[in-house]
């Protein structure tokens, strides 16, 4: 399978591959993917929050090629770049989750695997040539997140990503306005019994609504794999991640998709990196559609983002090559960004790498 | 008579059930409805103030299922939120202040019934199973405003609110093109004589040019009911306002009707808010048209919000059972917001609730 | 002669009279009244500077029905506003100046003619009931200018306003796209001999390009009337025309017709105010539509606004009728705004009745 | 040959210019010329920058017709501008650099030809009447580069701009959709040997990728013409350069062509000139399209601005008579502009020309 129609050009930029996608998929699909929660101004945000950045490049640094390489937890990431955890790969492409895994990890980028995943985790890491995270909910039933964390640790997975933005779901209008159901087939592969055909329905249903940072202890009771708390919004919250124990803050809305009327992530990022202060990894996603935006984080102090509707974009139009595809445009942009800012290595970008204008009017 | 067309998707959001009422409605009635002042900017400042509002959620509050009960001068409301006071609701269904006073009831909503209102304040108070206020212009005649008063104290309003923003009417371009009559039938049920058929006309010049802060007194001297006024939109005024008296101040500009080129309500709220400090109740409308713009009011201080147009559009759509599912979208969107910014009950919500956001640009 | 077509309803607002006249007018005398110079960004900026504006209305004043009358130079002023001087009326109705004169006049209005009146200053004075001014350019030829002041001073005017903004014309590329020429018979009715045709052309290549202060010393010997300058925009212009011994100020961009790319007049209103500290007065043109921007420049401290390009429309749609309600729709809106905002008179108008808002995001 | 189509009304803004050439040009030069980097983010901003000054005028200066002639290390310029260094004239019009240095000679304009120019520097040289410069980028063979300044400095030329914004070529997606390649014919005059004919391809792959500053002592030892670096955009760069020993600066985000998301250069110019503060000349580019944004340049404090894409387009509507009809054009603007905001020559022209606006809202 070739990108997109035979003889297409390759796509050059995500918002290509999100074009072609859109051509692709069925409609009410592409929106169950594409939608936010309300009327998505949040979604809108957090791209345009990446728009109102102004880079300060640098000049004669002598820098040459740029290495995009970093270490998160101890571990090596060809760039500070993962795939976010996002549910039913399975929806967009047969292989799913296990093609995006592949192209992944042939480009050295880790991937979280959703609670949601299409794909059974053995066969994740089957396909695995870089690490994978484990993305969870808490269920009502505990019992439930538990085994999901043992299976995953045991095929190998390093970490546990507990979504915290989610003690309910988000409004999301179009999937209620689509009656949005999966297609037969479509299922998690990873959670036993339960109806989850309506995402928008009772799957979430079953989440516990109540959750409080007991629940780190309690992860730390179940298993000995490094957690980080997704979700995370303000300075306050991040304080009390560290407090509690966390072993990494991802800043994240959800992609826009639970509470409309938040910030763009990249709003928020610098207070969440004041408040950690170095004590754990600071990851963010939302908007990131550019090597720049990627530069922009690690310049306002994030250790690495995560990349995600563009990765189902990418797998979309070209299964395993298409995920390829998108993250060699997000990597060749982020070196041709780092080079032109004279930006030599992924730690070296810091506040100064951005300006910040005082305008006359 | 269901929600919409027989079969209609019940409606999702105010928008919809606006979009809904105003293809439903004759034109000029939409416009007397939907219109304001001159070039009707204040009319959109009043929305696009809420769509500027970035919330901070909390997570891991273990709050659970928000409570949005609240009290209001000692009374209990099911939520910070009231029906605003508007004229003639049987312009735009048969049933008019009676359904909408039903479906405010069963929600727990309290009702403010207008001078202009088309259905008899008895009426209104059989129907009523929540708080009903009486909404007053001062007339020129005032004895016509105390027998307003007392008819409606006698039917068991519990309280009067002022509207202190209408020494004259602002200039509803809308009405005057159109040369906007009332239709035969639709009356004031609680005013005597008069010819009240053109809104835009004599009606209002009956009104008294010169009012000042002695009417509070006045008022005072003709009923027991604690009194509110409405058409606050600076610190000033509400600290005079609380000086002469009053139970209670509505932070309003009468819907965007009256002066174009005044501030959004939400935009004043604060200075009300801090000139007020707690001496009496803070009530705002103004553009609130989701459960988040609510809990915006809140945050920022006020102690309830009052809903208007939307009502007409829910009652336009389907009586009473269209103001019950407007009422409800808001109380679910409310509850949403809550839940997902970590707040358990409405008088948790504080300034931290919002983000204040420096951009680098 | 009604305004506007037989039996069309009375224009309701001064966007609806530029409508009605551009439809009217020729296409090429519509760009030379309409047009600015460049591109058209100062003209621009003119009118958004008072959508910008927040009034902040006071209630229960009191106040009732407001007084707009004022006194400038010691004459009475029926309202702080007058006819800004634009040359040949005569190119949109065959009554010209006289009509809008003798409306001005009904209207306790002043007139200020321009140095290109297409009627003689005699005509004016004939058909004036308010003061009149006379706005001169400074010839090359100083006899020039000190003959018009005469003529107009034996006529009967009471004011010199002097243009300084314009040592040569600005670039309106309307005009010059259209190679826009006068018709047969506009032609400037108080100037002796040249050749006037061309607006855009030598006409003004006759101006003195190298005037400075002394210029004030020189009117003040040729004529005892008080002199304005008109084209102040900035602070420290005004102090130095206080210091030169004006009479008044006029903040005036000429309409956006000169240098585009300079502020809104009401942008540097508060500057020029400032810096005057009540030595003289201080009127100001510019993008004035509403009554509510009259409202708002009397509240940054200007004594009178100037009426410019609607007067020429009302005059194109209704000769003296049009020109009338032009002025009409400007007092009701400018009595209403006042009255909502609570202000009894416009020496009343203050800082206060400013809203400045703090934003959030 | 005539400016545009025979008959055609001379252009009267450089936009009118822009749009002729676009009419006249080959979609895929166009797009050679006309694009940017990435998004085009950081292209309209160099534009929309200027869009946002405010000139602050003043009046009766007494300042007559403006003199905008300077003096840049040494010499004179006829005024504040010179051609900016870009590749292959001859892809517009078959004269080429050689018409254009005849306009901008005839004008008293210096031109900085470009390592890529298509006609060779000896015929520039027979062309001038006014400086001439030589911009080189720096390649992996140093030879080259040192090749093209002696043989430049032989043929007369004044000063060498070396690149520094250039390690490696931004991504310019409008050439990478079109596979954009030099037309036969169209060659590099002044290099020997390679395959230029791809300019998004190999071509840049043979710039030195790791400069630093000591390239600045390198090109000292193979020349004695004095140096300016061009691309730098922020104050601590320029600083270094003044300390490496460089002769100028130039602020330039190389026409928005490099690294998108970087700020309009018009933003950063008042950081540059603090930083250099008078060491050495200030020069600028990106997005001048009218004669008060010289001005505005030279208010914030720049020595002098290059013009790039308008050159081109005037170039390829009407060759030496178009270049000749855009710098009038911007001259006729900027004495205009000068003018009217009481200017009477180039070196007065400062900050307070300039107005900063704090908006009430």
């Amino acid at each position: 399978m070739t990108v997109g129609s035979p003889g297409a050009a390759p796509a050059l930029s995500l918002a290509e591959y999100a074009a072609r996608a859109c051509a692709e998929l069925d409609g009410a699909v592409w929106d169950f993917i594409a939608g936010g929660a309300g009327e998505e101004r949040t979604l809108a945000e957090n791209t345009e929050a990446f728009d109102r950045v102004r880079l300060r490049p640098r000049v004669l640094t002598g820098s040459g090629t740029p290495l995009t390489a970093t270490r998160i937890l101890g571990r090596y990431w060809a760039a500070p770049l993962a795939v976010a955890p996002m549910g039913y790969h399975t929806l967009v492409h047969p292989e799913g989750e296990v093609a995006a895994v592949r192209a992944a990890g042939a480009a050295g980028i880790p991937f979280i695997a959703s609670t949601f995943a299409g794909r059974a985790f053995e066969e994740l890491a089957a396909a695995a040539a870089a690490p994978l995270w484990l993305q969870v909910y808490c269920f009502r039933d505990r019992a439930r997140t538990r085994q999901l964390i043992t299976r995953a640790e045991q095929a190998g997975f390093e970490a546990v990503v507990l979504t915290v933005d989610a003690p309910r779901l988000g409004r999301r209008l179009r999937d209620l306005r689509n009656g949005f159901r999966l297609p037969p087939g479509v299922v998690p592969a990873n959670l036993d019994g339960g109806d989850f055909s309506s995402p928008v329905g009772h799957a979430l249903s079953e989440f516990e609504p109540a959750m409080d940072w007991t629940v780190v202890e309690w992860l730390r009771s179940v298993s000995a794999l490094p957690v980080l708390l997704k979700g995370i919004l303000t300075g306050d919250d991040a304080r009390r991640a560290v407090y509690a124990g966390a072993d990494g803050v991802i800043v994240s809305n959800h992609g826009g998709r639970q509470l409309d009327g938040v910030p763009a992530t990249f709003d928020v990022l610098p207070e969440v990196v004041e408040a950690v202060a170095h004590s754990c990894p600071v990851l963010v996603d939302g908007g990131i559609r550019r090597g720049r935006d990627v530069l922009a984080c690690l310049a306002q102090g994030a250790d690495a983002v995560l990349l995600g509707r563009p990765v189902l974009h990418g797998l979309a139009v070209g299964g395993q090559q298409g995920v390829a595809g998108v993250l060699q445009v997000v990597l060749d942009e982020l070196v041709d960004a780092m080079a032109l800012s004279g930006i030599a290595s992924a730690d070296e970008a810091g506040p100064g790498a951005l300006q910040s204008i005082q305008r006359t009017l």
